[in-house]
């Protein structure tokens, strides 16, 4: 995609960012002029995805130093700190936020005036999502090797551009693959409740060119079965030693892959895993029942029926083939003591 | 349920039925005067399952029959003909809609007028109805032997009372075991793209007070292996001597309940055994784009990129732990003589 997920723009001295939201009904992208229209988007999911909301929040504290011109540094900075805090107060659970927002806020500290800290915060607001497009960059060379030529990928939910600064994780992967000349044609599923596939994948995929088609994420299985998956290759919440934590439904392509001997891949920077914890101790998000009952205005259950909706599964590593992160590739079986080296040598 | 799928209306000698497209927001019955009414239920959906397409097919010749009034047999036949296969065509893939209107027809190929022809249409309707109801009720007492006394089922689509003309065959099952005392619980997946498991199944266990909860059919893998399915039962729309054709998603059931060791059960009519057919012979029915690309109004898929929607998918016998026909329970591994013989003995 021409167009970064979410960037800073130069003449106005502010943040744009794709309104994913709207898509992909209506593509338009939002200018925020202040603290409270970033928090805005936060909060109602115009940007979202792990990492572009580390590069949104780092934004944050950059456009919070540009707006703020108090000579006293102290004041300077408790007002940059009240703003971050406030970004931060939008998505709690979101780690890679904070640690956006945390990285710029330390970074202006020391600076020894509000003009001088506006320009140091806007330099590593800029190097988190350079940095971000590299690791993407990483990933996807690391896994378009694994790709044949000529072939049909399936993924699940969005692991792509839109999810990070640009590019992508998984769909990084298929980019790569497609940069390096490969033939790549890739099956979306559309990922419900949410439709993250149908309408992000697609889209964004669509825009680039890469011929994509979407299923009901039903359908993976049978489209194995009839030889029209060669691989699949998703994202990451998280990985523990024992396990993948994904979007709902990744556990299920991986056991009907396994069923048909394709492999199944999984895309995600090294900052993903954890290895301290095991698939057990992971508490998976049950997310609102309105996802399921409605669709836009559409009464899709009847009032009287209540839902499950975890909003993630997780698939033992038995089950995944190889993992890519910026690093280069483990495949199975891995030993504890791997991923905590990929972890350290970072 | 108390009112029947789809019934003839003796006060106004027409047919009436469910409209299951606007449930589970508006219960509300359609009445069918004309074939061409008949025939945008069946091809809108409004009336959709094998038995009850069965029955509305029989029905619809019934129609027909009274509609017409040509003195001469021969044309009254052939215009009754006319009509009969214009129903025919409007589910190509429906066996049982196809086994209805035949059924009704060749009971009135001696008739001494059209007069006669009507009644004895509308008898043998009838006696479709009743069998139905009838097979059902057996279908669901083999079935309900097969589930232990305190148990989770999960299904898939809607093989309910609203596919039939009542009870059901998969929910058929789950009612047979309910009435004979046993302790069941059922998790419905909402079936994308039409959602007859959360609008239609979902609907009509809550009305029979049967707990019932609804999931993203991607969720079903994970519920599996976190120990919260004792076994799945789902209806069939065609059976050979190697496949289940059902719904699609379903072979993805199957294989996620082989990995886990749950038993995978299969209710249906063996009016639903086509033992003539291998698996690799039947055409799986592509249905609209617009069905994944909308949602109400909600624009769900960017206008440029294109779906694959099989209705259908098809799931080896070898997948199948057991099949509850109205002749009893046919356990893997099967023998084409098997069904054969079953077929031979209704």
């Amino acid at each position: 995609m021409d167009e970064k997920t979410v960037y800073w723009n130069h003449d106005t001295g502010s943040i744009n960012l794709i309104e994913q939201t709207a898509l992909p009904a209506d593509y338009r992208t939002v200018n925020c002029k202040t603290i409270e229209r970033l928090a805005e988007a936060i909060r109602r999911l115009e940007v979202r995805g792990a990492p572009a909301l580390g590069v949104a929040g780092a934004f944050g504290v950059a456009l919070s130093a540009s707006l703020h011109d108090d000579s006293n540094m102290d004041s300077f900075l408790r007002l940059v700190r009240e703003d971050a805090e406030y970004l931060n107060s939008t998505r709690p659970t979101a780690v890679n936020l904070s640690w956006g927002i945390n990285r710029v806020y330390e970074s202006i500290k020391d600076s020894s005036s509000p003009k001088e800290a506006a320009e140091i915060a806007l330099h590593e607001a800029e190097s988190i999502a350079a940095e971000d497009e590299m690791m993407c960059r990483k990933i996807g060379e690391t896994g378009a090797k694994f790709l044949p030529e000529e072939c049909t990928v399936l993924t699940h939910c969005n692991a792509g551009a839109l999810a990070c600064y640009t590019w992508g994780t998984a769909l990084g992967v298929i980019r790569s693959a497609v940069e390096a000349g490969k033939n790549v044609s890739v099956i979306s599923c559309e990922t419900r409740p949410l439709n993250q596939g149908s309408r992000l994948t697609a889209w964004e995929l669509s825009r680039d060119n890469i011929p994509v088609k979407t299923i009901t994420d039903s359908c993976a299985a049978f489209l194995m079965k009839r030889g029209e998956i060669d691989a699949v290759v998703v994202g990451a919440d998280r990985i523990t030693h024992d396990a993948v934590f994904n979007k709902i439904g990744t556990y299920m392509h991986a056991v009907c892959a396994k069923h048909h001997d394709i492999p199944f891949y999984v895309a995600a920077p090294t900052s993903t895993f954890d290895a301290k914890l095991s698939e057990k101790d992971v508490v998976i998000e049950e997310r609102d029942r309105s996802e399921l009952a409605k669709c836009g205005e559409r009464l899709l259950i009847p009032d009287s029926v209540d839902v499950l909706n975890y909003a993630f599964d997780s698939t033992p590593v038995e089950l995944v083939s190889a993992i890519f992160t910026e690093k280069g590739a483990i495949r199975a079986p891995y030993s504890v003591k791997e991923i905590l080296q990929l972890k350290v040598s970072i």
